[in-house]
């Protein structure tokens, strides 16, 4: 019988990988190690469980540990840590409560994740100041804002998460002040969607700060203030969401090889630089579509996917792990926002290209019809080859699955031309005739001519 | 000066090519024929208007005649109609209420669009007696249903404008039979999505018949009864939405060629079999993206992208006018249903292809998300090149959007695990971390290996 697979991190990837390689290889000994005390959790839902939307953080485990240990016999180890691999005796040391051994393996996947980037300030240990990349952090986040001595949270840091927790921490009455060191909220989604989402979150009462540098987080034991080059603002709590690393030091100790962005360098089969060694999920880097070049987009579905695959590959089926259009959608209070590939000049420019791009306003809907919203559309294009490389939609109607048909595009490198002839779905109560990704593209054709 | 570019039918296709044509030829001599009231109106709003949800026939307008005549300066004659074609003379017969004269033409473009087709039975012609296919139709419909002695009505035809209008009936507290010969309603969307829709309208209280043939209407001046092949249903008011057919005749009677479907035959660039004469919109054949032949598929965005593409041929930048993936959506009650290409293994076989295809269920949002739906996925693809055929949707929550993912790959001849391995947007509020169409295509290639 082979050596096993063994697993290093049970959440997206891991599971995934572990649920895969069971189905084609039955017989096969599958060990996942997860240091934590939860398993394919969906960390997404973190801050719908803070706002009170979703009861119980059960909720949002997708399948319990029992599944996988009793229905598909997957050797399971939760608190067990990997800290050291040795890639030449093929073995990696675990750590758990009771002790430490020496577990061999045939293949070995590490997906131990990504955890929230701790900004070089002071005050990150005090009482009251939270970051949301756990389960058990969001337990407590919850507890912090039933507790009844709260009035005023900073959140800092205003990509998606610190965007998701000002309207869960708003939801529940508090004062919410954001602080983004950019001149933006949501960088990654470019200067269109973050002015609407800025003003919009404006509009829902919370203290946007933006262009405002974070220096210090003040206070007694607990946290008072927030002290920025711009003033101080007195806090009961602080959220910091200033984004994530790749819990890649595993790796690097055992000389697997990390890319530039920090993250483990794997292959179209998620094969790190060592034989029988894959890297997935939140800790590796992938394939972005539109540059072809190596990026790191710690997403749910990339994790997902890219463990499954995985799972085929090391059973027997060699199965690409695929690539990215960094594709995301986030909720912000009552707006949406959007994008996939290269959202604006800068960062096309930045890639290598020669980019153009517009920025439009349409209806989500037939004007005449009730309901509708309207939509802000930006595209960028690569003016030589004339190809898609990315978008971005904001507003309050159909704007999460219309990027979709951009990311389809940017997956088969279509041009603008072919994205303007595209026959999509039309109603009144969902679309203009031309939907609006169409009419981007029209206008964006016409600077293009 | 080239003597006019001509053009027969003031509706999407036939407005779109004026448009288009004067922004490219500022001087040239841009005339539309058309022999009713209104032109460039959204007939797909009408169901919406007699429901109530639109106040006036005039919302529907999207650009009105002064504005063509006066800003756009086309020379727009409403109340003309073309009643013959001369090609070898270069020339169109028109009538109007005062004369009727010869205007010549450089470029002539056929936009005469479709009619509600009347199904060989007798009574059409009895007071009470509709079909929805113009504005006027619209007003004598909602003037009916508003009248106080209406209570039962009958819908004969359960395609889209059949579904659309039971809705608009029922919002008026009325008895909505609907009639459909076939063994489900909405037959171009397949099996899956009509049995869903069948259950749908049956909850909301609308009488179905299906697998059942109208005979006759009966009554002495005004309709008093349906006759069927399954017994008799006294009914107030009937709207007949048979289906349209092409108003090919004023083509046909100039030797201008149709194709199999009765509609108009045209090349890529919408030119028809005769010098310098372009059909476009409801009267002409499209080019099917997945089966390459033509096909007729009246649908407002193919008409009004074929006009437009047509202006610009016309004026000297010749511009293909695409190709069709007959896309649609449809609205019924709390449901959207959704289709490209083709959604049955029947209709792939009679294409030439060797189909594969699978139902499934999947969430609309993730599953600890509130708000959420479970949809219904039907894709269909060829065993032997692995692409996608076709897909079609049904369900309350995000439907008519994802559509257009299956419709771009399509256009792009995907294969099964081309899609299966998008980037697609996840966020808990819009979609499950694999969106439903991705693990619509993962079923599906499970069955292709």
């Amino acid at each position: 019988m082979s050596e096993p697979f063994l697993i290093v991190g049970g959440d997206a990837a891991g599971m995934s990988a572990a649920s895969k390689a069971r189905r084609a290889a039955p017989d096969r000994e599958i060990i996942v190690l997860e240091r934590g005390d939860w398993v394919s959790y969906g960390a997404c839902g973190l801050p719908y469980y803070v706002k009170g939307e979703i009861e119980s953080l059960e909720d949002l485990v997708a399948v319990p540990p029992e599944r996988f240990i009793e229905e598909r016999d997957i050797d399971l180890r939760m608190g067990h840590e990997g800290i050291a691999i040795d890639t030449d005796a093929r073995t990696v040391t675990v750590r758990s409560d009771e002790e430490t051994y020496e577990q061999s393996y045939g293949d070995l996947l590490i997906a131990t994740g990504a955890r929230a980037l701790e900004p070089p300030i002071d005050g990150l240990d005090l009482e009251g100041v939270f970051t949301l990349h756990s389960m058990d952090a969001g337990a407590e986040i919850k507890a912090c804002v039933e507790s009844e001595d709260l009035d005023r949270v900073a959140v800092i840091g205003g990509g998606y998460v610190g965007i998701e927790m000002a309207e869960a921490f708003d939801a529940h009455g508090l004062d919410v002040t954001v602080f983004e060191m950019l001149p933006q909220v949501l960088a990654t989604f470019g200067e269109s969607v973050g002015e609407a989402v800025g003003d919009h979150l404006r509009e829902q009462g919370v203290d946007v700060r933006l262009s405002t540098r974070v220096e210090r987080l003040a206070g007694d034991g607990a946290i008072e203030a927030v002290e920025t080059d711009d003033g101080t603002v007195p806090v009961d709590a602080a959220l910091v969401g200033a984004g994530v690393v790749p819990n890649a030091e595993l790796a690097e100790q055992a000389g697997i090889e990390l890319g530039e962005t920090g993250a483990i360098a794997t292959d179209e089969y998620g094969r790190t630089n060592v034989e029988d060694v894959y890297a997935a999920g939140d800790v590796a880097e992938m394939t972005h579509t539109v540059t072809g070049k190596p990026d790191h987009v710690p997403l749910a579905l990339t994790a997902n996917r890219a463990g499954r695959a995985i799972g085929q590959t090391v059973t027997g089926t060699e199965t690409p792990v695929g690539e990215i259009a960094g594709t995301a959608v986030v909720k912000a209070f009552d707006l949406a926002a959007a994008r996939t590939g290269i959202t604006d000049e800068a960062e096309a420019r930045k890639a290598g290209f020669d980019p153009v791009s517009v920025t439009i306003n349409a209806p989500s809907r037939a004007h005449y019809y009730p309901g509708g919203d309207k939509l802000e559309l930006t595209m960028v294009a690569d003016r030589e080859t004339e190809q898609v490389l990315g978008a971005s939609i904001v507003g309050r109607d159909g704007v999460a699955k219309r990027i979709d048909t951009v990311a389809t595009a940017l997956h088969e490198g279509m041009t603008v031309e072919e994205v303007e002839y595209l026959d999509l779905a039309y109603a009144p109560p969902f679309s203009p005739t031309w939907d609006p990704v169409l009419t981007t593209a029209k206008v964006l054709n016409g600077k293009l001519e």
